[in-house]
């Protein structure tokens, strides 16, 4: 079901800071920047990987607002570790095939992701506290 | 410097409850069990890809005492996400480039880590909030 580790969330409070200590401190190239303004973040793509299906990334993630997912994240927790995400094949058959077996999901259908990918999240109640994200990532033609 | 996401580190309550709900719930294989008594838990791993210069895995965490780091972890922050852990070639070699760019290593030199490799933690309050590892896998000369 899982092809490789896709990316590690990490919240921010500035995101152009982090983004020069991440890529200068571990010789990571930036590949992605993007306003995501439906999960209110602006957001950045390091990569440090080539796997099945897809890449390795650090995505570092800036809050739009306060009372945003990750503004409030800030809020409560601090900067760090938010989510992981995971590549798969098919989004929708692992939406279904996870969803049979009591795991709730965040999203009922696929929703954009970072770089053309569909993505969905999982309820991390019920991932052992984990806020899980699946990605299909886009296929090299649609992201051409 | 990075060669892979090489796992990422989740704190549960109930290694053996959490085990069976990573493994069934997305279809991954168990290829290891430890007792890490330096630091203080007991773990396992979930293998997700193979990727360059070792694999990729869920590693699942459960404190052999209340005292130790991954149990203060539980007892502040609850089960979730622990630290994440990155590939490298030469672990010595990554110490000394990434400890001259200002960054505190928690290890002077690198230990045991888990499936025969060497590892050696990151400063997290020197790495955006995220307890960072670094892992040079076994090789499997040394492995077998």
């Amino acid at each position: 079901m899982f092809m490789r580790i896709d990316h590690i969330g990490i919240a921010c409070r500035n995101l152009e800071e982090k983004i020069a200590f991440f890529s200068e401190t571990f010789e990571l190239d930036v590949v992605a920047r993007e306003v995501n303004e439906e999960q209110g973040v602006k957001e950045a793509m390091l990569h440090i990987a080539d796997g099945e299906g897809g890449g390795s990334y650090i995505q570092l993630l800036e809050p739009l607002s306060d009372d945003s997912p990750v503004g409030k994240f800030l809020a409560k927790r601090g900067e760090g570790l938010h989510h992981v995400a995971f590549g798969v094949p098919d989004i929708a058959m692992a939406m279904t095939k996870i969803g049979e077996k009591g795991v709730r999901l965040l999203d009922e259908r696929p929703r954009h992701g970072s770089m053309g990918s569909e993505i969905a999240f999982l309820h991390p109640k019920d991932v052992g506290g984990v806020l899980t994200e699946l990605v299909q990532a886009a296929r090299p033609s649609q992201s051409a």
